[in-house]
């Protein structure tokens, strides 16, 4: 499994992703999921995927071995590039998905895709297995892919257009900690980019393993810090609640026939 | 959607269970899905379901009409009870299963059924569509069902079996903010029971609605003080984690490309 995230914030973007594939529990292994297309001064694009591995690694090679005239290099505009990945993924559909399919396995493959070309504002997109994708704005500034429900609740609380970027790697990583706990199947070292809007060069760039210590301080000091704001809150008033009136539907039906 | 959770702790057992179904976004009802059989001084179960709604009631009429010689008021252990929820999930399936097939529906129900009955102790069990069941143990001390991922990770982070009755009540209605937060489709009211170890009646019942001061002030407070956790926690210190020495997979021959 995978968990990856991207945040598009007014200060630039936010990227990052675990390493942990897994072909049933007796085959797990690290492969990284982000990859960068940096030329400074001009671009900088961050590519994330999660899904089957052999079709997101197909997509990227025809993306990087693309012939045509266009690539990632030389599109004008990031949606142009989030329209190529789509369209590197509708290729390898083409070759490999109904071979998938008599095998009964699905084309199954998620890529987040964001950056900045000179001249254009950052740009954050989703592009889904079909090819087709969706734009970060204000109101969702952010995307997942992979296993991202556990991780989900702490950014709806805190990440918003006007959050710092270093703020929201903080909470990026608050996010993949509480899926590591939660899903053995994504695991580290984890990939963390920071891009500074309008920067048009990797801001930062880490890769986080089981050593690092800021990391190791936050997954300490959350998990810490929230038992201790739990604890401080109130155990239920039950004379505040009284029993209900009603007891839960069919009781009565059950009740009687039980007399 | 639904998201309903059950615990299993030296001091009893807590149930949660919210009421929102949903056929499509044009067609949300309130049903609840929490059914209590209780026998004062001689059993008390609770039973509570996700997933197709005619299904669960099925399933539910089921349980309640059998008029075989067994029933949950005559069993005599847990066990029994829910092979019993698993017949009757069997005998849905025998009658509807093929019918909704043919519409391309799944058969799709989930129960948790959990109590006490005089003689035993405390049991839990989770009963998947099949009709097969689980039970909890000390090292996994709780069910959920429905759209449980968002609510898992402070569950996992709190709760232990030796976790009182009344702090687990909290820590569940927690797991349910952040489930109520992510995911529309589950909604109040929220049914939520609390059973105390060998007392073999309903220690606490209460419906939350929108009203419940106890359960609006943990939803407050809870992200208000996450808040200040989260803003207390350092920012990454970048000094400590240097760039990685190796670029993302891929990047040296992307940048070779495009040389």
């Amino acid at each position: 499994m995978t968990y990856c995230v991207a945040m598009r914030l007014n200060a630039g973007l936010v990227f990052l992703s675990d390493s942990r594939t897994n072909a049933g529990v007796d085959h797990v292994s690290t492969y990284r999921k982000m990859t960068v297309f940096e030329r400074p001064g001009d671009r900088v694009m961050v590519l994330m995927s999660s899904g089957n591995l052999a079709v997101t690694q197909a997509v990227r090679l025809v993306l990087t071995d693309a012939m045509g005239s266009e690539t990632l290099w030389t599109v004008n505009s990031m949606a142009r590039a989030a329209a190529l990945v789509g369209e590197a993924i509708r290729e390898v559909h083409r070759r490999d998905g109904a071979s998938l399919a008599s095998f009964g396995i699905d084309f199954n493959c998620n890529f987040i895709l964001g950056g900045q070309i000179k001249g254009e504002d950052c740009r954050l997109f989703n592009i889904y297995s079909a090819g087709n994708f969706i734009e970060a704005h204000a109101e969702s500034p952010y995307f997942q892919i992979g296993e991202f429900k556990y991780g989900k609740p702490i950014i709806d609380r805190l990440i918003r257009p006007e959050t710092p970027l270093d703020v929201a790697a903080k909470c990026a990583l608050i996010s993949m900690d509480s899926t590591l706990r939660s899903n053995i199947s994504v695991g580290l070292p984890l990939d963390l980019l920071l891009y500074s809007r309008d920067s048009l060069s990797v801001s930062r760039f880490v890769t986080i393993t089981q050593d690092n210590q800021y990391f190791n301080l936050i997954r300490g000091n959350w998990g810490h810090q929230l038992r201790k704001v739990f604890d401080e809150l109130p155990d239920p008033d039950w004379d505040q609640m009284p029993s209900s009136e009603s007891w839960p539907v069919f009781e009565e039906q059950i009740r009687s026939r039980d007399q």
